[in-house]
């Protein structure tokens, strides 16, 4: 399932290999220069350099996900340590409602999104599924791969840590927002239900 | 406003002081203890170690709020440079909805919570405020003592961002289930509205 485009030396390799030397074999790759550049952005306060994007894709595997497939199911415990960083592509994310047999829509994600990044920090079971509704390019980054990062460069791990952070933060304000949107709505709908009938 | 009782060093110091010393100047504080204990838990996968803890407290300033004091107001775009430990008291997280007078709390946090630290990463305006229901006794973290932090010991920086992240990502999966069962509700109250008056 996991190919190691970029770069010879993926994480799991058991010789230490340089933060340099990672990016000298990474060159040329525009996969890998797409994947850096999606990483740096959004404008944060504290931001990964183009330099330090790039040693982070050298941690990260390539990814791709044929359309329709359905590859993180709600409630599952399992396989929660990774994230994939969408490059290419459209992702659903869905939730089951007990008293609904369609699932509901939370959010469709687009390139250089990140999914997954909770239950890389959290281990706790997937809180919505997610399906490829194109086919999907993308980066992946284990636990594993994320821990050597740490050993091997702990100030990029930290900068990544930032980016990552931001992210959540940006999906808890949007979220936030929807909450502030339903509040009014449900008020509103009160208000009608308790409406005395005119006769 | 701003003490500086977690060790004679606070972030703001001009001379360059090894976080060994910072310890070392630290050790005695009750209040710096619990500030550490409290960023350690909840149970991350890469936890940050009692000594990593007690680094961060380092870089932290202690800080009281009196009852009834709201101390971040929704929108504003000031001031968003530091968040807040909460070590004891309670804080009524609110939301200002346009067509009601009165602010509908959003979330009540307790010790061990984390407030603003969405601000400090992305210095957006602040999507709530915040007013201490009680007197609260809490440790501030600035981001420019982040930055400082993230120079001197970025590993322990990394670690910090992780625990952050996590509590950025327990916020977001409460309010997914919020998200859901308003989506819930919602559906239910517009069947009652659709339902055919009987007469």
């Amino acid at each position: 399932m996991l190919k190691t485009l970029f770069g010879r030396h993926p994480a799991g390799s058991s010789h230490p290999v340089s933060p340099a030397t990672r990016l000298r074999e990474m060159a040329g790759s525009t996969s890998a220069d797409k994947a850096a550049a999606m990483l740096i952005g959004p404008a944060a306060l504290m931001q990964l350099s183009q330099d330090d994007a790039r040693i982070v894709v050298s941690y990260m595997r390539p990814h791709r996900i044929p359309q329709g497939t359905t590859f993180i199911r709600e409630g599952d415990a399992d396989k929660t340590d990774f994230m994939l960083l969408i490059l290419d592509g459209e992702v659903t994310v869905e939730t089951i409602v007990v008293s609904r047999s369609e699932p509901i829509t939370l959010t469709v994600l687009g390139p250089g999104r990140l999914i997954g990044e909770m239950g890389l920090l959290d281990g706790e079971p997937r809180s919505a599924s997610c399906t490829a509704t194109t086919d999907v390019r993308g980066a992946i980054l284990t636990r594993e791969a994320l821990g050597k990062l740490l050993d091997d460069d702990p100030r990029t791990a930290a900068k990544l840590m930032m980016a990552i952070s931001l992210r959540i933060a940006v999906r808890l304000r949007e979220s936030t927002d929807k909450l502030k949107m339903y509040t009014q709505l449900t008020q509103a709908m009160q208000q009608e239900i308790n409406r005395p009938t005119v006769l």
